[in-house]
Protein backbone atom coordinates (compact mmCIF):
# COMPACT_ATOMS: atom_id res chain seq x y z
CA UNK A 1 0.00 0.00 0.00
CA UNK A 2 1.00 3.35 -0.69
CA UNK A 3 0.66 4.76 2.72
CA UNK A 4 3.50 2.56 4.30
CA UNK A 5 6.48 4.32 1.70
CA UNK A 6 4.86 7.80 1.08
CA UNK A 7 1.98 9.98 3.25
CA UNK A 8 -1.56 9.41 2.75
CA UNK A 9 -3.07 11.19 -0.03
CA UNK A 10 -5.57 12.88 2.31
CA UNK A 11 -9.17 14.53 1.31
CA UNK A 12 -10.49 16.91 3.44
CA UNK A 13 -13.79 19.00 3.55
CA UNK A 14 -15.16 21.30 5.82
CA UNK A 15 -13.33 24.78 6.61
CA UNK A 16 -14.92 25.86 9.83
CA UNK A 17 -12.07 27.43 12.23
CA UNK A 18 -11.13 23.86 13.75
CA UNK A 19 -11.14 22.59 9.92
CA UNK A 20 -8.47 24.67 8.82
CA UNK A 21 -6.27 24.49 11.56
CA UNK A 22 -6.74 20.11 11.20
CA UNK A 23 -6.27 20.24 7.77
CA UNK A 24 -3.15 22.26 8.50
CA UNK A 25 -1.76 20.33 10.75
CA UNK A 26 -1.85 17.09 7.96
CA UNK A 27 -0.67 19.73 5.30
CA UNK A 28 2.71 20.67 7.36
CA UNK A 29 3.31 16.69 7.73
CA UNK A 30 3.39 16.11 4.24
CA UNK A 31 0.16 14.85 3.42
CA UNK A 32 -0.97 15.57 -0.43
CA UNK A 33 -3.82 17.43 0.42
CA UNK A 34 -7.48 17.66 -1.52
CA UNK A 35 -9.92 20.23 -0.53
CA UNK A 36 -13.35 21.30 -0.89
CA UNK A 37 -16.11 23.69 1.06
CA UNK A 38 -18.91 24.88 0.60
CA UNK A 39 -17.55 28.35 0.72
CA UNK A 40 -14.12 28.52 -1.24
CA UNK A 41 -12.85 31.52 0.31
CA UNK A 42 -12.40 29.15 3.76
CA UNK A 43 -10.11 26.91 1.91
CA UNK A 44 -8.08 29.92 -0.05
CA UNK A 45 -5.13 29.59 2.36
CA UNK A 46 -4.56 25.84 2.08
CA UNK A 47 -4.73 25.83 -1.33
CA UNK A 48 -1.87 28.63 -1.04
CA UNK A 49 -0.08 26.78 0.85
CA UNK A 50 -0.48 23.66 -1.64
CA UNK A 51 -3.79 22.21 -1.21
CA UNK A 52 -5.94 20.96 -4.66
CA UNK A 53 -9.03 22.67 -4.88
CA UNK A 54 -11.68 20.28 -6.04
CA UNK A 55 -15.42 21.50 -6.85
CA UNK A 56 -17.32 18.51 -5.17
CA UNK A 57 -16.87 15.76 -2.42
CA UNK A 58 -17.13 13.56 -5.05
CA UNK A 59 -13.86 14.92 -6.58
CA UNK A 60 -11.81 15.48 -3.09
CA UNK A 61 -12.48 11.52 -2.40
CA UNK A 62 -11.51 10.42 -6.29
CA UNK A 63 -7.61 10.90 -5.05
CA UNK A 64 -7.34 9.96 -1.71
CA UNK A 65 -6.70 7.62 0.63
CA UNK A 66 -8.31 8.87 3.77
CA UNK A 67 -11.06 11.25 3.42
CA UNK A 68 -11.81 13.46 6.54
CA UNK A 69 -15.45 15.30 6.91
CA UNK A 70 -15.72 18.20 9.16
CA UNK A 71 -18.96 19.98 9.04
CA UNK A 72 -21.73 21.34 10.53
CA UNK A 73 -24.88 19.45 11.21
CA UNK A 74 -25.76 15.96 10.86
CA UNK A 75 -27.83 17.25 7.28
CA UNK A 76 -24.40 18.44 5.62
CA UNK A 77 -23.11 15.46 6.59
CA UNK A 78 -25.60 13.35 4.96
CA UNK A 79 -25.10 15.79 2.00
CA UNK A 80 -20.94 15.93 1.87
CA UNK A 81 -21.34 11.37 2.37
CA UNK A 82 -24.79 10.75 0.50
CA UNK A 83 -25.53 13.69 -2.51
CA UNK A 84 -25.54 13.21 -5.51
CA UNK A 85 -21.90 14.81 -5.70
CA UNK A 86 -20.65 13.35 -2.76
CA UNK A 87 -17.96 11.20 -1.36
CA UNK A 88 -19.26 8.11 -1.74
CA UNK A 89 -19.91 8.23 -5.19
CA UNK A 90 -16.29 8.36 -5.92
CA UNK A 91 -14.48 7.15 -3.03
CA UNK A 92 -12.52 3.79 -3.71
CA UNK A 93 -11.57 1.55 -1.32
CA UNK A 94 -10.91 4.63 1.15
CA UNK A 95 -10.69 5.31 4.50
CA UNK A 96 -13.76 8.01 5.40
CA UNK A 97 -13.83 9.50 8.80
CA UNK A 98 -16.54 11.64 9.79
CA UNK A 99 -15.25 14.20 12.79
CA UNK A 100 -18.01 16.33 12.51
CA UNK A 101 -20.14 15.89 16.30
CA UNK A 102 -23.23 14.14 14.61
CA UNK A 103 -25.65 12.05 15.48
CA UNK A 104 -24.61 8.22 16.08
CA UNK A 105 -27.50 6.50 13.81
CA UNK A 106 -26.08 8.91 10.89
CA UNK A 107 -22.72 7.10 12.02
CA UNK A 108 -24.10 3.89 11.70
CA UNK A 109 -25.59 3.89 8.65
CA UNK A 110 -22.81 6.04 7.16
CA UNK A 111 -20.69 2.61 7.75
CA UNK A 112 -23.18 0.45 6.07
CA UNK A 113 -23.00 2.38 2.83
CA UNK A 114 -19.57 3.00 3.00
CA UNK A 115 -19.18 -1.02 3.51
CA UNK A 116 -21.77 -1.56 0.68
CA UNK A 117 -19.16 0.81 -1.73
CA UNK A 118 -16.18 -1.69 -0.32
CA UNK A 119 -14.84 1.28 2.02
CA UNK A 120 -14.30 1.29 5.65
CA UNK A 121 -15.91 4.29 7.71
CA UNK A 122 -15.18 5.98 11.26
CA UNK A 123 -16.97 8.34 13.37
CA UNK A 124 -14.75 10.72 15.33
CA UNK A 125 -15.70 13.71 16.64
CA UNK A 126 -13.29 15.99 18.72
CA UNK A 127 -13.21 17.66 21.94
CA UNK A 128 -10.91 20.18 22.65
CA UNK A 129 -12.14 23.55 20.37
CA UNK A 130 -10.47 26.21 18.89
CA UNK A 131 -7.73 26.05 20.68
CA UNK A 132 -7.14 22.02 20.86
CA UNK A 133 -7.60 22.05 16.97
CA UNK A 134 -4.49 24.55 16.40
CA UNK A 135 -2.34 23.14 18.99
CA UNK A 136 -3.02 19.41 17.86
CA UNK A 137 -3.78 18.65 21.29
CA UNK A 138 -7.92 17.75 20.86
CA UNK A 139 -9.58 14.47 22.34
CA UNK A 140 -10.93 12.42 19.88
CA UNK A 141 -13.62 9.57 20.32
CA UNK A 142 -13.31 6.91 17.38
CA UNK A 143 -15.95 4.69 16.76
CA UNK A 144 -15.81 1.71 13.73
CA UNK A 145 -13.81 -1.41 13.26
CA UNK A 146 -10.68 -1.95 14.72
CA UNK A 147 -8.52 -2.54 11.86
CA UNK A 148 -9.76 0.83 10.56
CA UNK A 149 -9.07 2.69 13.89
CA UNK A 150 -5.57 1.26 13.24
CA UNK A 151 -4.85 2.69 9.60
CA UNK A 152 -6.82 5.97 11.12
CA UNK A 153 -4.25 6.60 14.24
CA UNK A 154 -1.31 7.86 12.58
CA UNK A 155 -3.07 10.42 10.72
CA UNK A 156 -5.52 11.43 13.54
CA UNK A 157 -2.49 11.76 16.11
CA UNK A 158 -1.53 14.80 13.75
CA UNK A 159 -4.17 16.73 15.01
CA UNK A 160 -5.14 15.11 18.70
CA UNK A 161 -3.50 13.90 21.92
CA UNK A 162 -5.83 11.37 23.77
CA UNK A 163 -7.37 9.51 21.18
CA UNK A 164 -9.45 6.59 22.37
CA UNK A 165 -11.36 3.75 20.16
CA UNK A 166 -14.44 3.88 21.49
CA UNK A 167 -16.22 0.39 20.27
CA UNK A 168 -18.24 0.09 17.04
CA UNK A 169 -19.75 2.25 14.33
CA UNK A 170 -21.33 5.40 16.42
CA UNK A 171 -19.32 5.11 20.11
CA UNK A 172 -17.45 7.95 18.97
CA UNK A 173 -20.53 9.90 18.61
CA UNK A 174 -22.40 8.52 21.51
CA UNK A 175 -19.49 9.22 23.42
CA UNK A 176 -19.16 12.87 22.03
CA UNK A 177 -22.84 13.50 23.78
CA UNK A 178 -22.24 12.01 26.67
CA UNK A 179 -18.94 14.56 27.05
CA UNK A 180 -22.04 17.22 25.56
CA UNK A 181 -24.64 16.58 28.38
CA UNK A 182 -21.98 16.72 31.09
CA UNK A 183 -20.84 19.86 29.93
CA UNK A 184 -24.11 21.26 30.37
CA UNK A 185 -25.07 21.18 33.73
CA UNK A 186 -21.95 21.77 34.70
CA UNK A 187 -21.57 25.83 32.74
CA UNK A 188 -25.20 25.90 34.16
CA UNK A 189 -24.22 25.40 37.50
CA UNK A 190 -20.54 27.73 36.67
CA UNK A 191 -22.94 30.19 35.68
CA UNK A 192 -25.66 30.15 38.52
CA UNK A 193 -23.09 29.63 41.36
CA UNK A 194 -21.15 33.45 39.80
CA UNK A 195 -24.28 34.88 39.39
CA UNK A 196 -25.27 34.45 43.18
CA UNK A 197 -21.98 35.76 44.04
CA UNK A 198 -22.59 38.84 42.28
CA UNK A 199 -26.15 39.36 43.66
CA UNK A 200 -24.83 38.36 47.17
CA UNK A 201 -22.40 41.23 46.72
CA UNK A 202 -19.32 39.06 46.86
CA UNK A 203 -16.09 39.63 44.95
CA UNK A 204 -16.22 37.26 42.40
CA UNK A 205 -12.06 36.69 41.89
CA UNK A 206 -12.61 35.52 45.52
CA UNK A 207 -14.97 33.10 45.04
CA UNK A 208 -13.09 31.57 42.35
CA UNK A 209 -10.13 31.37 44.68
CA UNK A 210 -12.32 29.96 46.78
CA UNK A 211 -14.00 26.92 45.14
CA UNK A 212 -12.26 25.98 42.04
CA UNK A 213 -9.77 24.04 43.86
CA UNK A 214 -12.57 22.19 45.83
CA UNK A 215 -15.39 19.94 45.17
CA UNK A 216 -16.95 22.49 42.87
CA UNK A 217 -13.79 22.52 40.68
CA UNK A 218 -13.89 22.09 36.89
CA UNK A 219 -12.37 23.02 33.67
CA UNK A 220 -15.51 25.34 33.04
CA UNK A 221 -15.03 27.05 36.27
CA UNK A 222 -11.83 28.08 35.27
CA UNK A 223 -11.63 28.77 31.97
CA UNK A 224 -15.10 30.15 31.59
CA UNK A 225 -15.23 31.14 35.22
CA UNK A 226 -12.44 34.12 35.13
CA UNK A 227 -14.32 35.11 31.62
CA UNK A 228 -17.75 35.24 33.02
CA UNK A 229 -16.32 37.42 35.81
CA UNK A 230 -14.59 39.96 32.87
CA UNK A 231 -17.86 39.64 30.47
CA UNK A 232 -15.53 37.96 27.47
CA UNK A 233 -18.35 36.16 25.76
CA UNK A 234 -15.98 35.85 22.54
CA UNK A 235 -16.55 32.17 21.34
CA UNK A 236 -14.53 29.36 22.00
CA UNK A 237 -17.38 27.27 21.14
CA UNK A 238 -20.39 28.44 19.51
CA UNK A 239 -23.88 28.66 21.24
CA UNK A 240 -25.36 27.36 17.85
CA UNK A 241 -22.97 24.43 17.68
CA UNK A 242 -23.58 23.17 21.36
CA UNK A 243 -27.36 24.02 20.84
CA UNK A 244 -27.05 21.67 17.97
CA UNK A 245 -24.96 18.93 20.03
CA UNK A 246 -27.66 18.70 22.76
CA UNK A 247 -30.84 18.71 20.22
CA UNK A 248 -29.08 15.12 19.22
CA UNK A 249 -28.30 14.38 22.21
CA UNK A 250 -31.48 14.87 23.86
CA UNK A 251 -33.14 13.27 20.84
CA UNK A 252 -31.00 9.87 21.86
CA UNK A 253 -31.55 9.69 25.04
CA UNK A 254 -35.42 10.37 24.36
CA UNK A 255 -35.14 7.36 21.62
CA UNK A 256 -33.18 5.51 24.78
CA UNK A 257 -36.07 5.79 26.84
CA UNK A 258 -34.02 8.24 29.19
CA UNK A 259 -35.10 11.73 30.79
CA UNK A 260 -32.50 14.27 31.31
CA UNK A 261 -33.65 17.37 33.25
CA UNK A 262 -30.39 19.12 33.47
CA UNK A 263 -29.21 18.83 29.81
CA UNK A 264 -33.21 19.66 28.84
CA UNK A 265 -33.17 22.54 31.16
CA UNK A 266 -29.81 23.81 29.84
CA UNK A 267 -31.13 23.21 26.16
CA UNK A 268 -33.90 25.56 26.89
CA UNK A 269 -31.48 28.42 28.20
CA UNK A 270 -29.83 28.23 25.01
CA UNK A 271 -32.35 27.86 22.64
CA UNK A 272 -33.58 31.15 24.57
CA UNK A 273 -30.03 32.95 23.80
CA UNK A 274 -30.15 31.73 20.25
CA UNK A 275 -33.61 33.70 20.19
CA UNK A 276 -32.23 36.79 21.72
CA UNK A 277 -29.76 36.68 18.90
CA UNK A 278 -26.92 35.25 20.33
CA UNK A 279 -25.82 32.42 18.62
CA UNK A 280 -22.16 32.93 17.58
CA UNK A 281 -21.60 33.74 21.19
CA UNK A 282 -19.24 31.43 23.20
CA UNK A 283 -20.92 28.96 25.68
CA UNK A 284 -19.75 31.18 28.78
CA UNK A 285 -22.85 33.59 27.14
CA UNK A 286 -25.51 31.52 29.00
CA UNK A 287 -24.60 34.47 31.95
CA UNK A 288 -26.49 36.70 30.36
CA UNK A 289 -29.40 34.94 31.46
CA UNK A 290 -28.83 35.10 35.03
CA UNK A 291 -27.82 38.76 34.36
CA UNK A 292 -24.69 38.31 35.60
CA UNK A 293 -23.16 41.40 33.46
CA UNK A 294 -25.65 43.73 34.35
CA UNK B 1 -2.92 37.92 76.19
CA UNK B 2 -2.87 34.93 76.98
CA UNK B 3 -2.67 33.32 73.21
CA UNK B 4 0.87 34.87 72.72
CA UNK B 5 2.20 32.89 75.16
CA UNK B 6 0.29 29.18 75.51
CA UNK B 7 -2.34 27.75 73.22
CA UNK B 8 -5.57 29.34 72.94
CA UNK B 9 -8.15 27.66 75.16
CA UNK B 10 -10.65 26.05 72.76
CA UNK B 11 -14.55 25.35 72.98
CA UNK B 12 -15.41 22.90 70.23
CA UNK B 13 -19.53 22.20 69.82
CA UNK B 14 -20.78 19.37 67.24
CA UNK B 15 -19.23 16.48 66.69
CA UNK B 16 -20.16 15.55 63.43
CA UNK B 17 -18.06 13.22 61.47
CA UNK B 18 -15.96 16.31 60.35
CA UNK B 19 -15.95 18.14 63.59
CA UNK B 20 -14.50 14.86 65.14
CA UNK B 21 -11.53 15.27 62.89
CA UNK B 22 -11.23 19.11 63.32
CA UNK B 23 -11.58 19.05 67.01
CA UNK B 24 -8.91 16.58 66.80
CA UNK B 25 -6.68 18.10 65.13
CA UNK B 26 -6.68 20.91 67.69
CA UNK B 27 -6.29 18.50 70.19
CA UNK B 28 -2.98 17.51 68.55
CA UNK B 29 -1.93 20.90 68.23
CA UNK B 30 -2.13 21.50 72.03
CA UNK B 31 -4.90 23.25 72.61
CA UNK B 32 -6.61 22.82 75.95
CA UNK B 33 -9.93 21.72 74.43
CA UNK B 34 -13.32 22.53 76.37
CA UNK B 35 -16.37 19.89 74.00
CA UNK B 36 -20.31 19.25 74.07
CA UNK B 37 -22.21 17.74 72.11
CA UNK B 38 -25.98 16.78 71.98
CA UNK B 39 -25.03 13.13 71.59
CA UNK B 40 -22.50 12.46 74.43
CA UNK B 41 -21.19 9.26 72.97
CA UNK B 42 -19.79 11.01 69.81
CA UNK B 43 -17.49 13.45 72.40
CA UNK B 44 -16.05 10.21 73.80
CA UNK B 45 -12.91 9.96 71.84
CA UNK B 46 -11.81 13.76 72.48
CA UNK B 47 -12.50 12.96 75.93
CA UNK B 48 -10.54 10.20 76.44
CA UNK B 49 -7.50 11.76 74.84
CA UNK B 50 -7.81 14.86 77.46
CA UNK B 51 -10.42 17.17 76.30
CA UNK B 52 -12.87 18.32 78.91
CA UNK B 53 -16.83 17.36 78.72
CA UNK B 54 -19.15 20.21 79.62
CA UNK B 55 -22.98 19.99 79.93
CA UNK B 56 -23.84 22.95 78.03
CA UNK B 57 -22.67 25.43 75.28
CA UNK B 58 -22.75 27.79 77.81
CA UNK B 59 -20.44 26.16 79.75
CA UNK B 60 -18.01 25.51 76.83
CA UNK B 61 -17.90 28.62 76.09
CA UNK B 62 -16.95 30.12 80.01
CA UNK B 63 -13.41 28.58 80.09
CA UNK B 64 -12.90 29.86 76.54
CA UNK B 65 -10.78 32.13 74.15
CA UNK B 66 -12.11 30.68 71.06
CA UNK B 67 -15.58 28.71 70.84
CA UNK B 68 -16.08 26.82 67.45
CA UNK B 69 -19.62 25.59 66.86
CA UNK B 70 -19.76 22.89 63.78
CA UNK B 71 -23.54 21.18 64.05
CA UNK B 72 -26.41 20.53 61.46
CA UNK B 73 -28.93 22.97 60.52
CA UNK B 74 -29.50 26.57 60.86
CA UNK B 75 -31.85 26.15 63.79
CA UNK B 76 -29.12 23.73 65.50
CA UNK B 77 -26.30 26.83 64.78
CA UNK B 78 -29.51 29.27 66.75
CA UNK B 79 -30.01 27.03 69.73
CA UNK B 80 -26.00 26.78 70.69
CA UNK B 81 -25.51 30.58 70.35
CA UNK B 82 -28.23 32.12 71.37
CA UNK B 83 -30.05 29.10 73.45
CA UNK B 84 -31.09 29.46 77.14
CA UNK B 85 -27.92 27.67 77.73
CA UNK B 86 -26.03 28.74 74.80
CA UNK B 87 -22.64 30.05 73.78
CA UNK B 88 -23.39 33.77 74.21
CA UNK B 89 -24.81 33.23 77.88
CA UNK B 90 -21.60 33.26 79.01
CA UNK B 91 -18.78 34.07 76.02
CA UNK B 92 -16.51 36.52 77.80
CA UNK B 93 -14.86 38.50 75.20
CA UNK B 94 -14.12 35.42 73.03
CA UNK B 95 -13.79 35.05 69.77
CA UNK B 96 -16.35 32.84 68.14
CA UNK B 97 -16.38 30.61 65.08
CA UNK B 98 -19.15 29.04 63.46
CA UNK B 99 -18.34 26.64 60.81
CA UNK B 100 -21.52 24.96 60.22
CA UNK B 101 -22.90 25.72 56.66
CA UNK B 102 -25.58 27.46 57.75
CA UNK B 103 -27.74 30.87 56.94
CA UNK B 104 -25.68 33.74 55.59
CA UNK B 105 -28.43 35.91 57.21
CA UNK B 106 -28.48 34.10 60.65
CA UNK B 107 -24.44 34.20 60.58
CA UNK B 108 -24.99 37.98 60.04
CA UNK B 109 -27.49 38.46 62.90
CA UNK B 110 -25.24 36.49 65.17
CA UNK B 111 -22.14 38.68 64.42
CA UNK B 112 -24.23 41.69 65.99
CA UNK B 113 -25.63 39.44 69.19
CA UNK B 114 -21.53 38.70 69.24
CA UNK B 115 -20.41 42.24 69.22
CA UNK B 116 -23.45 43.38 71.81
CA UNK B 117 -21.87 41.27 74.28
CA UNK B 118 -18.20 42.39 73.78
CA UNK B 119 -17.42 39.36 71.14
CA UNK B 120 -16.43 39.02 68.07
CA UNK B 121 -17.97 36.56 65.94
CA UNK B 122 -16.96 34.59 61.89
CA UNK B 123 -18.98 32.26 60.16
CA UNK B 124 -16.64 29.98 58.27
CA UNK B 125 -17.58 27.15 56.64
CA UNK B 126 -15.66 24.72 55.03
CA UNK B 127 -15.63 22.24 51.53
CA UNK B 128 -13.48 19.06 51.07
CA UNK B 129 -15.82 17.01 53.16
CA UNK B 130 -14.43 13.54 55.70
CA UNK B 131 -11.47 13.26 53.88
CA UNK B 132 -10.47 17.38 53.82
CA UNK B 133 -11.08 17.11 57.48
CA UNK B 134 -9.30 14.24 58.14
CA UNK B 135 -6.27 15.52 56.62
CA UNK B 136 -6.91 19.17 57.45
CA UNK B 137 -6.98 20.53 54.08
CA UNK B 138 -10.24 22.24 54.00
CA UNK B 139 -11.04 24.84 52.35
CA UNK B 140 -12.28 27.46 54.79
CA UNK B 141 -14.55 30.68 53.63
CA UNK B 142 -14.23 33.47 56.77
CA UNK B 143 -16.75 36.36 56.83
CA UNK B 144 -16.27 38.92 59.76
CA UNK B 145 -14.04 41.52 60.63
CA UNK B 146 -10.38 41.62 59.94
CA UNK B 147 -9.00 41.39 63.23
CA UNK B 148 -10.84 38.69 64.29
CA UNK B 149 -9.95 37.01 60.99
CA UNK B 150 -6.20 37.69 62.23
CA UNK B 151 -6.88 35.99 65.06
CA UNK B 152 -8.52 32.93 64.30
CA UNK B 153 -6.04 32.49 61.43
CA UNK B 154 -3.69 30.22 63.28
CA UNK B 155 -6.49 28.22 64.66
CA UNK B 156 -8.31 27.45 61.38
CA UNK B 157 -5.00 26.60 59.91
CA UNK B 158 -4.73 23.36 62.06
CA UNK B 159 -8.39 22.41 60.53
CA UNK B 160 -7.36 23.86 56.45
CA UNK B 161 -5.08 24.44 53.91
CA UNK B 162 -6.98 27.17 51.74
CA UNK B 163 -8.49 29.90 53.76
CA UNK B 164 -9.79 33.07 52.16
CA UNK B 165 -11.22 36.28 54.62
CA UNK B 166 -14.20 36.70 52.09
CA UNK B 167 -15.30 40.28 53.39
CA UNK B 168 -17.75 41.20 56.16
CA UNK B 169 -20.19 38.95 58.16
CA UNK B 170 -22.14 36.48 56.04
CA UNK B 171 -20.01 36.01 53.05
CA UNK B 172 -18.31 33.12 54.37
CA UNK B 173 -21.82 31.47 54.22
CA UNK B 174 -22.77 32.85 51.13
CA UNK B 175 -19.21 32.19 49.06
CA UNK B 176 -20.13 28.59 50.39
CA UNK B 177 -23.84 28.50 48.79
CA UNK B 178 -21.83 29.54 45.42
CA UNK B 179 -19.93 26.53 45.75
CA UNK B 180 -23.07 24.47 46.33
CA UNK B 181 -24.81 25.64 43.72
CA UNK B 182 -21.94 25.17 41.26
CA UNK B 183 -21.67 21.67 42.79
CA UNK B 184 -25.28 20.86 42.13
CA UNK B 185 -25.74 21.15 38.52
CA UNK B 186 -22.23 19.76 38.09
CA UNK B 187 -23.23 16.54 39.66
CA UNK B 188 -26.45 16.57 37.39
CA UNK B 189 -24.21 16.81 34.79
CA UNK B 190 -22.24 14.04 35.48
CA UNK B 191 -24.81 11.75 36.36
CA UNK B 192 -26.62 12.40 33.14
CA UNK B 193 -23.55 11.96 30.96
CA UNK B 194 -22.93 8.08 32.43
CA UNK B 195 -26.56 7.38 32.38
CA UNK B 196 -26.68 8.06 28.75
CA UNK B 197 -23.35 6.27 28.49
CA UNK B 198 -24.61 3.25 29.85
CA UNK B 199 -27.89 3.60 27.91
CA UNK B 200 -26.17 3.50 25.03
CA UNK B 201 -24.14 0.45 25.36
CA UNK B 202 -20.91 2.15 25.95
CA UNK B 203 -17.85 1.47 28.29
CA UNK B 204 -18.34 3.44 31.26
CA UNK B 205 -14.38 3.06 32.43
CA UNK B 206 -13.30 4.60 28.16
CA UNK B 207 -15.98 7.31 28.65
CA UNK B 208 -14.50 8.29 31.21
CA UNK B 209 -10.78 8.44 29.84
CA UNK B 210 -11.95 10.13 27.04
CA UNK B 211 -13.70 13.17 28.93
CA UNK B 212 -12.37 13.71 31.80
CA UNK B 213 -9.07 15.44 30.81
CA UNK B 214 -11.10 17.88 28.74
CA UNK B 215 -14.20 20.64 28.65
CA UNK B 216 -16.10 18.16 30.38
CA UNK B 217 -13.60 17.94 33.11
CA UNK B 218 -14.62 18.27 36.79
CA UNK B 219 -13.62 17.19 40.23
CA UNK B 220 -17.24 15.44 40.17
CA UNK B 221 -16.50 13.57 36.70
CA UNK B 222 -13.00 12.43 38.54
CA UNK B 223 -14.28 11.72 42.12
CA UNK B 224 -17.84 10.89 41.79
CA UNK B 225 -17.67 9.29 37.80
CA UNK B 226 -15.94 6.25 39.02
CA UNK B 227 -17.89 5.20 41.99
CA UNK B 228 -20.93 5.91 40.20
CA UNK B 229 -19.83 3.38 37.56
CA UNK B 230 -19.05 1.20 40.32
CA UNK B 231 -22.33 1.17 41.95
CA UNK B 232 -20.17 2.92 45.19
CA UNK B 233 -23.32 5.05 46.49
CA UNK B 234 -20.99 5.30 50.31
CA UNK B 235 -21.52 8.83 51.72
CA UNK B 236 -18.35 11.23 50.99
CA UNK B 237 -21.23 14.05 51.62
CA UNK B 238 -24.43 12.73 52.89
CA UNK B 239 -27.82 13.83 50.67
CA UNK B 240 -29.70 15.11 53.51
CA UNK B 241 -26.84 17.99 54.50
CA UNK B 242 -26.36 18.79 50.67
CA UNK B 243 -30.37 18.76 50.39
CA UNK B 244 -29.89 21.62 53.81
CA UNK B 245 -27.41 23.49 51.82
CA UNK B 246 -29.42 23.67 48.39
CA UNK B 247 -32.59 25.05 50.78
CA UNK B 248 -30.77 27.50 52.21
CA UNK B 249 -28.75 29.19 48.79
CA UNK B 250 -31.97 28.64 46.90
CA UNK B 251 -34.10 30.40 49.85
CA UNK B 252 -30.94 33.03 49.62
CA UNK B 253 -30.82 33.34 46.44
CA UNK B 254 -35.02 33.94 46.07
CA UNK B 255 -34.53 36.87 48.23
CA UNK B 256 -31.73 38.32 46.15
CA UNK B 257 -34.35 38.11 43.24
CA UNK B 258 -32.55 35.16 41.76
CA UNK B 259 -33.86 32.38 39.77
CA UNK B 260 -31.34 29.26 39.13
CA UNK B 261 -33.41 26.57 37.64
CA UNK B 262 -30.54 24.08 37.37
CA UNK B 263 -30.58 24.14 41.14
CA UNK B 264 -33.97 24.22 41.05
CA UNK B 265 -33.95 21.31 39.22
CA UNK B 266 -30.73 19.41 41.33
CA UNK B 267 -33.14 20.13 44.76
CA UNK B 268 -36.05 18.75 43.04
CA UNK B 269 -34.39 15.40 42.30
CA UNK B 270 -31.98 15.14 45.82
CA UNK B 271 -35.68 15.84 47.65
CA UNK B 272 -36.65 12.83 45.51
CA UNK B 273 -34.01 10.90 46.50
CA UNK B 274 -34.79 11.98 50.39
CA UNK B 275 -38.48 10.67 50.22
CA UNK B 276 -37.24 7.28 48.94
CA UNK B 277 -35.20 6.47 51.92
CA UNK B 278 -31.99 7.65 50.52
CA UNK B 279 -31.02 10.51 52.60
CA UNK B 280 -27.95 9.26 54.49
CA UNK B 281 -26.00 8.25 50.87
CA UNK B 282 -23.82 10.40 49.33
CA UNK B 283 -24.22 12.88 46.69
CA UNK B 284 -23.23 10.34 43.79
CA UNK B 285 -26.48 8.43 44.75
CA UNK B 286 -28.11 11.00 42.53
CA UNK B 287 -27.39 8.38 39.97
CA UNK B 288 -30.37 6.22 41.40
CA UNK B 289 -32.53 8.78 39.28
CA UNK B 290 -31.17 7.98 36.06
CA UNK B 291 -31.16 4.16 36.65
CA UNK B 292 -27.41 4.33 36.69
CA UNK B 293 -27.47 1.29 38.51
CA UNK B 294 -30.22 -0.65 36.53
Amino acid sequence: MSEATSPARIGFVGFGIMGQSMAGHLLAAGHPLRVYNRSADKARALVGRGAVWCDTPGAVAAGSDVVITMVGYPRDVEEVWLGAEGVLTRARGALLIDMTTSSPELAQRLAREAAARGCRALDAPVSGGDLGAREARLSIMVGGDTEAFAQALPVLQRMGKTIVHTGGAGTGQHTKMCNQLVIASTIMGVCEGLAYARSAGLDPDLVLQCISGGAAGSFQLSVMGPKIVEGDLAPGFMIEHFLKDLSIALAEADRLGLQLPGAEQARKLYAQLVDQGHAREGTQALSRLYGARA
